[in-house]
Parts: structure tokens; C-alpha cells; sequence
């Protein structure tokens, strides 16, 4: 049974010192730590070096954790033998400010504006990181220690790919072993509607090389003689797709689970305003496979695209030539059950059966990963949702994000632990763009959910 | 009646004086009259002096045109009533070197090889436009007059679309009028296949653009939801062709004229190596419209052909983009008598009608011309036909160019003459490449031929 006089204790730390934490949020958010920029390599040790510190200061025991890139962090409470075991996911890295002239105050200034701390990393993810922290440290101030087991990971490397996060976490697998991992990097579904993202999609990226004659030719000598690439690749790609907005690749939807009809009821619940979306990205109309509306396609429909193309003559006015080879970089998004591995294959096959053998192809493996789906049964789940009730007074949706994330397959089966994805921020929190912020009511009630989730587990 | 004892005596000069034409022809290859490159400016003026003076010392009456950009050279000979009018076209601008390490000499210097006069310019066009002066000479010096009306208009914009060449041939409409224009800027169909071109493709060239989403989208975030403008563009590519590699345009074909009996019974004689083709393109295998084999399709058969194509992200490695915009461009080569404005019509309208309202599309119109094809019964054909089997000692046969020139269907509405292209080079000459060659037997067979013509007409 949970203590529920504990957690309010807990909270009641946190809204007594959330000025505090907001100071110290500061401190963190001044530094630079862009992970891909090499002449930023000391800001993200130093984002590190403030991480652990912090996470002592809470009453946890700390340590940077040196990898072949840039250094991680591992803390830990102390132990609470029989009890459930968490392990804590972040990161203190950032993205490069982007386009300076847009941001309307310094990228590495925080300011409070309109409710909101904006600053590079408020949302992604240096202010929902530091929920948890602050949730521990209100637990073990108020209680003495926590109700759980738990540990931190936080790593300096999200978004650079995680490159030595997998290296990190099977050195110290007995440390960060944990019933569930605790992410909070992902968004709200909207204002005022706290969410638990409960899938993330894999993802096959291919590029496709169509190649003819060795050299380009002028289209006047040897039109008519020989197939064009261009229009070959052309070909092609649009053969993966049926009128149905499906995708033909033979077997690719064999494994595809439909969306179980509680996640359905939920989503059909949601204040979504497609005309909305529509009028900001500037697209005149929906469109995807058929049978599915959109939001459901984003969460839960696998998903062919091309990502760029190229070939021949590009530059600007006329050149009368046949492409010596034209290119299609191609990413499919898979949900569950598809393996990356299989759909690779299938995609490889259906490739070759159906270029044609007056050209050649070359088809090269970008990258891949599986798509994830927690268990939205499990006790974690539970517990999860009645903390977000808890955090932010209004009952979480579980929803489901369009994006891959592969480390969510590789906790699975390095610690054999399901993901907990609680977002704080909101989604239109310009997480990798100019002005990002995180609203102060957000990462209060954050503050409350995380300290309130070790309390119900 | 043809005085062939005349067409003798002028071919017995060309034969006696053959030593002092290659010097001479020598002097303007040196020229490095590059129209495209405005370092040059002078040289092509240079040129333009050096053929306005050969052509007064062999007899004619000559003077440098000015125009908005590099000169032209009109010359005439004495006229003679009554008798067939002819203007000579052809130019002394070049194109630019190209990759100097892959020149064997210099691009400037000429030399004799092999029997072959290497140098930029030796064929396209210095080499064969002299053999129409040569060729004047000789009748003057032996006959003491031209046996027809002779004028010459003779451009340094070739190599750049003969951008002043229709204000000239108007400005200068009277002295320029004529039966026919005999062009040397073609080439044989091989060595010792002597040739006249009696067609040439017309071109629509359009691009086309498809725009989705107002900037590139995260293919995760919204993949399933928006149309992708690199898959829409593909579809509509791919709509282009059905599976007999026809053209799909509605109304494409209709004016098509399917090639003269004779004309494929001539074509369907050449040693025509297809392999030997597709091993020199590197090409697998040959391709195009079903019922038509590749050298057909090649001279008489219209097309349809991505130029190149772009959009999204096309650098090194992933991204997982939904592009904004995806583009093509794409050209038709069209045959008689489809007519560039029509077809520019019909594929607007095609495209207009198969792109779906969920992205928009832009199409830019980017260069057209109509095809022109020579009355192959005409007088000025006959008399060409026999000139060939003078000065080369074998028939030629009637070919079409896969390639446009806009100002062959330019001096039919402006001066109502057809042209007769009899080429007098090699087809692999080299001629916008490195180590551009003439052969120094084609080049006296060329100046034969060329004076045997103005004795036959």
C-alpha cells in the first residue's frame, strides 16, 4: 500500500523550495553542453561535472562515468531491499542553438517569460531531468530515504545517438538493474493533458541507387536507347505504395498489431484539431493509408517515405542529359510487431525482384532499429498513471510516439526492463528549434508526478 | 544539266592547293574563340576577322556583322540569275577545352595525327565550315564564277544557342534568301558512311515541382500523416510511361509521323553495332518504346526523360525528413510534326490533373523547340545525295539526329528554306570532349563533296 502521507510530505518539500530548483535549473541551462560540437566537449563535462554534484547535493551517491565520447552519470539512493527497483533515464546534452537570429533572448540565457523558463535544454532535457532529481531529494529530506530502489543514468550523448550509452549501461548492469526505467524526455499530448508515451516506431532507413550508362549522356544522342535511372527510380518508389496508401513490400504488414481498443478509445477521446496541424505545417490536406485516421497512422500504422532524392542535373535552368545513376534515401517506420531486421530484408528482396535488368542497384543500410511497446498492464503502468493524476490533478492518456527511440529496445534487452515515458513538457516546446521552453506549471507539476510515482509503485 | 567537267577543274584545284587549306585551317584552330567564356570575347572577334578575310580571298564579298554579342560574318558571291539560291551556314565560335589534363595536345594547338587534324574546333565547326569556303574558291579560280547563288552567314554563338543569329538572318533577310541551307555540322554515320541528316528532334523541357508540407518535416513526428512530395513526385513520374514504354500523355502520339519506308529500309542496312553500344554507354541493355529498335527510336521516335531530379536530404548518410518540396526536370524529344507548344500544353495538363490535391505543384517552362524534318524528295536533297557519292566515292545514306537545333525550323519561317546537313566528321569526334579530331581524308572528301554540290544542284 502506498504511503500517501509520505508522498504529500514530498510534495510538500517541493513547493516549498520549486524557487530553489528553478535557480538551480538556471545554473545547469547556462551551460553550452552541445554535444556535437567538439569545441563544446567541456561544456558537456561540466554539464556532467553540475549533474553529479547535484545528485550528491540530493542525498544520492554520484559518479561520472567516462566513456570513449563524452562522460555520463550514475547515482544512486541508497538500497530498500524487497522493494521495486527504478532506474532513472536522462540526459544534460543539447542541440546546437540553430539559427541565432531567431531565438528572441540568448540560447544559453534562461529567462522566465509568459510562465515559461526558456532557454536551449529547458525541455530536452535538462528540466524534465531534473524533476527526478528533485523528487529524490524531497523523498530522501522528507522520509529519510526513498520508498524504492533507485538509480540514475544520465548520459551526454542524446543527441549525438546515444553513441556509448549501450557501453555505459552493460558496464554497470548490476548497479542500474531496475524493474522499469523512468524517462522523462518525451511531451504532453497538449496543454493540460499529461501523457505516458507507451510505444516508440523502429525504423528501416535505406538509400536505393539506380545506376545506367557509366557516364551522364545528352538525351538528344541516346534518348530512346537506354532506361533512364531517373525514371526507373521513379519506378520503383512509386510501386511501394497501392492506391490504399499501403505499402506493397509482400509481408510487410504480417507481423503489424492493431492498436488494442482501450489505446483507440483514448486517442479518439483527444482534443485533436486536425485543421490545425494542417494550417502549421502548411499541407492542404491528410493523407496516408486508408482505413486510419491521422493521428492513428502517426501512433501506430508502419509508414514508407522517402527522405531526399537525387540525380542528374540539379542546378538551376536546363541540361539535356540522361542520369548516369539517381539515388533515393527511403525510411520505412515500423510499429510492433515488425523487426527491423525481417522488414530490411523484405524491403532488399521486393527491391531487387522489381528494378528492372536494364539498369542496375546498389541499396545501402543506413541505420534501423525496432519499435518498442511497453506493457500497459504492468504494475510500473499503473503507478505511473495514478502519479501523473497526482502530479498535474487530471488523468494521463497513454499515447504513442511517431519517432524511433533505440535505446527503448536496448534497456529491453540489456536489463530486461520496460520503459516508463512520462513527458512533462508540451509537444510544441521547440525541442530542437529556436526559443524552447518549458512551462513553470509543467516542471512543478513534473516535480510532483516523479515524486509521487516512487511513492505509488 | 550539271557541267561535270566544271565540277573536275574545281575539284582538281581543291585536290592541288589540299597542302595549303590545312595550313590555313591551322590559323583559326590557334584562334580560341570559346563564345561561352567572355575572357574570349576577343578571340571569337578574331575568328570573325580571319573568316570575313578567307572568305575575300577567295573571292567573295564579306563582311563582319555586329550583333548585341559576338559578331557574325555574312559573305556572298558574285550572283548569278536565274540559277538555285544557296546560303551556307555554319560558325567559328568553340566550346571551352573541357579537362585540360585529358587533352593529349594542347586544346589550341593543332597537329596532325594519325591522318587526323587534332584540335578544339577541327570539326564542330572550323573544319567543316572551311570546306564550304575551299570549296567557293575553287569555282572561282577555275570557272571564274560560283554555277548558282551562293551567300554565306556564318555565327560565333553557336557553342551558346545562337542567341543573335535570328536578328542577323533578319536583319540581313534579302541577301541571306535562298532554296537551301547547306549546313556542315553534322557527321557521318561512321567512317566511310557518308551521310545527310534529314531530321531533328523537337524538345519540350519542363520542371516540375511538387511542394507538401510549408518547411521538411520530422518523418517520425509526421510521417502517415501529409502526403510526401518525394513519393507524389515519383507517382507522377512513373505515370509518364505504361509498360510498353509509350509516352502515357493523352494526345502525344497523334500528329506522330511513323519514318518513310525507304528511310528504314536505309537505317535498317547501316552496321549498326548495338552491343558494341551499350559496352561503350556501359549500359546493360537497350530500352524504350516497345516495336521500335534503339537506333528507331533514337532518330524517329518521341520521349520522355528525367533530366534530374532533387529534394529533401540528399548528403552523405540519414536523415529523417519528410522534404518540403521534391523536383524534376524533365525533357521531351519530340519527332514530326508534333509541335512544342502543343505538347508543352498536354503535358501541363496531364501533370495538373494527376498530381493530387494533397500537394501542390509548380511547373516552369524551361526551353522548347519545334522538330524539323527536310523534304527528303527535293532537288537540293538529290543533288546532295549525289555530291556525297562524289567526294567520298560511296552513296550516303539519309539519318536523323536524336539531338535539337532550334535553328533549322528558325531559318524555315524566316527564310523558307530547308536545310541539307551534310556532316563530313566522325560521330565520336570528340567534338565537345578532349582531343576533338577531323579526319584529314573526311576533310578533303568534305571539300569535294561540297564543290561537287554546287556544280550538281
Amino acid at each position: 500500500m502506498a504511503d500517501h502521507a509520505a508522498i504529500d510530505k514530498a510534495i510538500g518539500y517541493l513547493e516549498e523550495h520549486k524557487g530553489r530548483f528553478r535557480e538551480e535549473l538556471f545554473d545547469l541551462l547556462k551551460v553550452a553542453s552541445i554535444s556535437a560540437q567538439s569545441d563544446h566537449a567541456g561544456d558537456v563535462r561540466r554539464a556532467a561535472e553540475w549533474t553529479r554534484d547535484r545528485c550528491l547535493a540530493a542525498g544520492l551517491r554520484a559518479e561520472i562515468v567516462d566513456t570513449d565520447g563524452h562522460p555520463a552519470v550514475i547515482a544512486e539512493a541508497e538500497p530498500v531491499p524487497g522493494r521495486p527497483r527504478i532506474m532513472v533515464y536522462g540526459h544534460y546534452d543539447v542541440q546546437p542553438e540553430g539559427q541565432r537570429s531567431l531565438w528572441e533572448t540568448g540560447p544559453f540565457e534562461p529567462v522566465e517569460k509568459d510562465g515559461k523558463i526558456v532557454c536551449r535544454g529547458a525541455a530536452d532535457d535538462k528540466g524534465q531531468m531534473f524533476c527526478a532529481i528533485a523528487a529524490a531529494e524531497a523523498w530522501i529530506n522528507t522520509a529519510g530515504s526513498l520508498p524504492i530502489n533507485l538509480s540514475f543514468c544520465l548520459e551526454g550523448e542524446e543527441e549525438i545517438g546515444s553513441i556509448h550509452l549501450k557501453d555505459v549501461v552493460e558496464r554497470h548492469k548490476q548497479r542500474l538493474a531496475c524493474d522499469f526505467v523512468l524517462i522523462h524526455d518525451t511531451a504532453q499530448f497538449g496543454p493540460g493533458v499529461p501523457a505516458i508515451a507507451v510505444a516508440t516506431k523502429g525504423m528501416v532507413y535505406k538509400e536505393v541507387i539506380i545506376r545506367g550508362p557509366k557516364k551522364d549522356l545528352h538525351s538528344g544522342e541516346y534518348g530512346g536507347m537506354v532506361a533512364n535511372p531517373g525514371n526507373e527510380l521513379a519506378k520503383l518508389i512509386a510501386s511501394f505504395h497501392d492506391a490504399d496508401a499501403r505499402v506493397t513490400i509482400p509481408g510487410f504488414y504480417d507481423p503489424v498489431k492493431e492498436m488494442p481498443a482501450e489505446e483507440v478509445a483514448m486517442m479518439n477521446g483527444l482534443p485533436y484539431d486536425e485543421a490545425a496541424v494542417l494550417a502549421d505545417l502548411g499541407s492542404p490536406k491528410t493523407y496516408g493509408e486508408r482505413g486510419y485516421g491521422s493521428l492513428h497512422r502517426r501512433w501506430a500504422r508502419p509508414t514508407l517515405d522517402v527522405n531526399g532524392i537525387y540525380g542528374g542535373y540539379m542546378k538551376e535552368g536546363a541540361s539535356t542529359i540522361i542520369p548516369s545513376f539517381c539515388g533515393a534515401k527511403i525510411s520505412m517506420r515500423l510499429v510492433p510487431d515488425q523487426r527491423a531486421e525481417e522488414v530490411s530484408r523484405l524491403f532488399e528482396e521486393t527491391v531487387r525482384a522489381r528494378v528492372p535488368d536494364t539498369v542496375t542497384v546498389e541499396i545501402k543500410d543506413l541505420t534501423g532499429c525496432d519499435p518498442y511497446l511497453a506493457d500497459t498492464a504492468s504494475q510500473g503502468m499503473a503507478a505511473a498513471r495514478k502519479a501523473l493524476a497526482r502530479g498535474f490533478g487530471k488523468e494521463a492518456v497513454l499515447i504513442r510516439e511517431g519517432g524511433s527511440l533505440p535505446i527503448l529496445p536496448m534497456f529491453k534487452s540489456v536489463l530486461g526492463a520496460d520503459s516508463l515515458m512520462l513527458g512533462y513538457c508540451q509537444p510544441n516546446c521547440n525541442a530542437h528549434s529556436p526559443n524552447e521552453f518549458l512551462d513553470i506549471g509543467d516542471f512543478e507539476a513534473g516535480m510532483r508526478s516523479t515524486a509521487a510515482f516512487f511513492g505509488l509503485l
